[in-house]
């Protein structure tokens, strides 16, 4: 098995792109990221996304991505893990380099929401969880997060503003994220006014939907310099599931897969949680923040928010979070957002995070969720120049 | 990189299965696999699947699957690359377990379609072709195949009537598979008399859709046989792309993916296609079968259906197609069809073929096709007991 490291990187602004389909916004952050690797073929492309089929009617973006984007010698596929699609990309990306079969693989993540905001997405978001015993009763995504994160307050006698740091970090953070759907800061007041969009969820509680690209070129780690100065190994990787729905696990204010994946990459990296410099998590919602930063070892249970409370996961705290904005203020593009978690700890790294660079990271995580926590997708970065 | 085989095999009758959701059915195949592979447990399982997003409203089928059939340790993703959704699903646990990375790795292909017969259905399959440059001008996906059949009939003068055989063939073979949605045999008389679906394309033409699902499992072939006895080996493994849309294409009537993969796995497996025992092709429409033995080097090219007229693609003739039935009398559930083809050339090389077994089968060759031509996968397979 070959060591693997990221060479390429690009994005497109995450927002609402009318004068861009689903092929351009892929083939934009493509473009930037085999420009960025100085690269101009590849072996093998994975596309993550999640909604192509229900929004745009498109199916096979294997093919349509690699096609547009002059990649016809390369194998194509779509990788598709709901909200975790990208990430589980670039797994498949890693996979397939560190195998051998190929020495240049791109995973491009890409979603366009903005298509459709009424029924066809909010029915496609839903098909993120158990459609016979979730979705049957008439349950919309944000109202199962909703679900998890009433029980978590009662359970762990927290308020809705003990949760508010989550948004107002993420938010402080993207002001210095050109490619963030929102750069403003907000106040505690504005996220404790915020309108309800499902009980306890607040409009501030939530991320913002998006359309969006981001991509990265991946080599063996032993020819990444013939190719950049700047590398960036990938450390640890790991995939793990739980189940698809909520009522069917033993604890559900516990991300198991978020656990296990993490535990597996840590293991790979041979380093554990009190080594991470930040982490880009899924604030897709406040309250996965909190179940993230439990379930990967950054807090004890029940106390996520305790550490938002006391300012830790701020670019000054213990643990960084969401160092660009996150998906709260970057904006969440569902299909595409794990890979832009991973071009944001990648320019952490290589010390082009601009506003938002943080001081020695040498280590960074990101965690990407499907669904109400059925998939988690967890890589470990390294800076090696 | 490791060698790779296949250590079992499973799959459902295709056919209608109104009491057999997405997750029975998969796991039904899964679960019947893993009982001839005697083992219980998997590090990872790909799953393969089109529709399940816009006719069930399902997405996430990795977790789904992996969640139902108690394999919450493993990881899991789907794979979609439209009709080729199986094979190359198929394709990515063969490199999950040539990468080091995967001992006991799972595909699965599963599909249901019967559950919306109506409008849905034409809309989903159309995915497959490009939406914004062929689906917006009305055109479905069996006419989009009509216009190339139309193009070779007048550009080889070739008759309906010489794409016979295609269709003969696979019904007679059809009837000795125990799990095919059709086990009629066909006339002559009834191919030229079967209704217009979309001129030339004729009822008897068409492959039916179809609920089923099939499965693998694989491992290292270096510790294949502490699983069983008849392990058959992956020799050869490719997965090419062409332009999504037929109109970008420089040749209409060349699959040139299926040549690139076609000459990518004989490379891989040190062979020939004079060296193939038999070949199951994606007969979707007929006109695809000769498409896909011309660009595989069987016929000549605008040849194909002379090999059909000669007799050749019965089972005693030189390259036996179909013989379990093929799409056209098996059933062409699209995202699982890529798997039946694999177990069935899987049962042909372990002696499993009952009443369609052939002689002294060494080398068999899948080839599954997504879209009009725009993924093509081609696998070969060596029976080595």
């Amino acid at each position: 098995m070959r060591d693997v490291s990221i060479i390429g990187i690009g994005q497109t602004p995450a927002g609402e792109h009318w004068d861009r389909s689903l092929r351009h916004l892929a083939y934009d952050a493509l473009a930037a990221a085999m420009r960025d690797a100085g690269v101009e073929r590849a072996d093998a492309l994975y596309v993550g996304n999640m909604l192509s089929g229900e929004i745009s009617g498109q199916a096979h973006l294997g093919a349509l991505v690699a096609d547009f984007a002059g990649l016809r010698g390369a194998e194509a596929v779509k990788v598709e893990a709901a909200c975790a699609s990208a990430a589980a990309a670039f797994r498949q990306a890693y996979i397939g380099v560190a195998s051998g079969l190929q020495d240049i693989a791109i995973a491009v993540g890409v979603e366009k929401m903005t298509d459709d905001v009424g029924s066809k997405l909010t029915a496609g978001l839903a098909s993120a969880a158990d459609a016979d015993y979730e979705v049957i009763h008439g349950i919309s995504f944000v109202a199962l997060n909703a679900l998890i994160m009433q029980r978590y307050m009662h359970e762990y006698h927290v308020q809705r503003e003990d949760f508010a740091n989550f948004a107002i970090n993420a938010h402080a953070n993207g002001v210095g994220n050109p490619n963030a759907r929102f750069r403003e800061a907000i106040s505690r007041e504005a996220f404790l006014k915020s309108n309800m969009v499902a009980t306890p969820i607040g409009l501030l509680d939530a991320s913002p939907m998006a359309d969006g690209a981001a991509a990265v070129v991946l080599c063996p780690t032993e020819q990444a310099r013939e190719f950049t100065e700047n590398a960036v190994r990938v450390a640890g990787s790991a995939l793990a599931i739980d189940s698809l729905s909520v009522h069917d696990r033993r604890d559900p204010l516990w991300l198991q897969a978020a656990e296990t994946s993490a535990q597996k990459a840590y293991r790979q990296a041979g380093v554990g949680p009190q080594d991470i410099d930040f982490f880009e998590l899924h604030d897709a919602f406040t309250i996965m923040a909190a179940l993230s930063l439990e379930a990967s070892g950054f807090a004890g249970r029940g106390k996520g928010t305790w550490l938002a409370r006391d300012g830790e996961i701020t670019p000054q705290g213990k643990i960084p979070i969401a160092t660009r904005g996150g998906l709260k203020a970057r904006g969440h593009p569902v299909g595409a957002t794990g890979l832009y978690q991973i071009v944001e700890a990648a320019q952490q790294l290589r010390g082009e995070a601009g506003d938002n660079q943080l001081a020695n990271a040498r280590l960074g995580m990101t965690q990407n969720i499907g669904g109400s926590g059925a998939t988690i997708v967890t890589h470990i970065f390294e800076r090696v120049h």
